[in-house]
């Protein structure tokens, strides 16, 4: 089946970062022309993409599901990952760098909330590995809100090895652990290239990963956990706070 | 159709807090068990709770989809809301209290998760008004981690009126507002009864609650906002950052 997207946001913000990736847009015919979608229509003839009003209503998600769809679809290639290496590589203006690296993620709505966080806060990339993670469906895109265009993504044969290579190339590695007693506000976030790991909701992070880990943090709470999305967004926050406004 | 939770924290949260609310509690048939649905189990003796073994492979959620129960359904009596007189007469200890209102969440995997950081965080209440609010169903008790259970909801006809009322009691009231050029750091959230409001991912705050808040921030971004769960648990933690930490 032919990879698409859907509502006014995603197909906005693909468009405006990565046409290429677009064959095709699809506007329910008949809807009212909102601002958006009147947006949608004019990049659409920007960027040369061909696009049609057509009938969406029986148009079913990949589970065989209905989808507020926003009256819009996209037929699109994949999001291309980026590699590891040359983001390794690339630093030239030899800045500190963050990044997100997930161990497992399987919720698309937490994937895709990650990544909108991390297009937000201006992180430099998110790192998955090949197993255990979500793949970047219609769900995922849609709810990040087409950041899936803006932060690069790298996709890992294996993140243990990614993780060493960070570490040899001077990144500290902060991973989010609920079993440590450390607060994540105990770390000076500035001054250095750091990766923020965070696990799958069920499992937390792999034994290996955590021992690779310089320091293990967690949000104090008073109540189990926060989802992970909202956990990642808080700390990505607090990074951004120390960095920019102490 | 009677009420439904399900999912392996969504039950026992629910098992520890409010025991009342459970009607019954069934199990997969023939699914090991680990150690939550034993605890479940062990729950159910523990408080009467009635819970058996039966087939619940066809289940459906109240849209007809197929759901990741994680084997344990159980039938509930509705969230009890908490009255809001009751709720503003009862500081007994006269320390200050802190709060969100939502004008509108429509999402329920966004309600669930501002529900389990308001747990979380210690928050002392939920306010939502009667209109353009997701129910409190079966998602958003699963995404809350049966955080529900923790924290008192309270519903009021109108939020206008709720929100004059919250300021004639000393409150003060923060709207998230992306159109605003404030930054949710500028604020000092010590020493006063606050109030956190926010909008639907859509169309945001109504004007007049808007026009009603004592502060409007908005967190900086290089990519639209963030998602409004998110949006919500990093302000939440930038108070306890500034009420425990400084």
């Amino acid at each position: 089946m032919e990879n698409y997207i859907y509502g006014k946001n995603a197909v906005v913000e693909t468009l405006l970062n990565s046409p290429e990736r677009i064959n095709k847009v699809i506007i329910q015919k008949g809807i009212g022309l909102d601002n958006r979608l009147k947006k949608i229509v004019n990049l659409c003839k920007d960027c040369s993409v061909v696009y049609n009003f057509g009938d969406l209503k029986g148009f079913l998600n990949e589970n065989g599901e209905k989808v507020n769809l926003q009256g819009v679809v996209a037929y699109v290639s994949p999001v291309p990952y980026k590699d590891f290496q040359e983001f390794l590589d690339e630093n030239k203006s030899g800045e500190y760098r963050k990044i997100i690296v997930l161990d497992g993620i399987s919720d698309p709505h937490n994937f895709g909330a990650i990544i909108r966080t991390a297009a937000a806060g201006g992180y430099d990339a998110i790192i998955i590995g090949q197993r255990r993670c979500c793949p970047i469906n219609a769900t995922v895109e849609k709810i990040s809100s087409g950041a899936v265009n803006k932060v690069p993504i790298i996709k890992v044969n294996s993140l243990n090895s990614a993780i060493q290579k960070l570490k040899e190339n001077d990144w500290w590695i902060i991973a989010l652990d609920v079993h440590t007693e450390d607060n994540y506000l105990n770390i000076d976030y500035k001054n250095m290239n750091f990766a923020l790991v965070f696990g799958s909701e069920g499992d937390g992070i792999t034994k290996t990963i955590l021992n690779l880990s310089d320091y293990k943090v967690k949000l104090p709470t008073q109540f189990e956990s926060l989802n992970v999305s909202c956990c990642c967004a808080v700390i990505v926050y607090e990074t951004l706070r120390q960095i920019n406004y102490t």
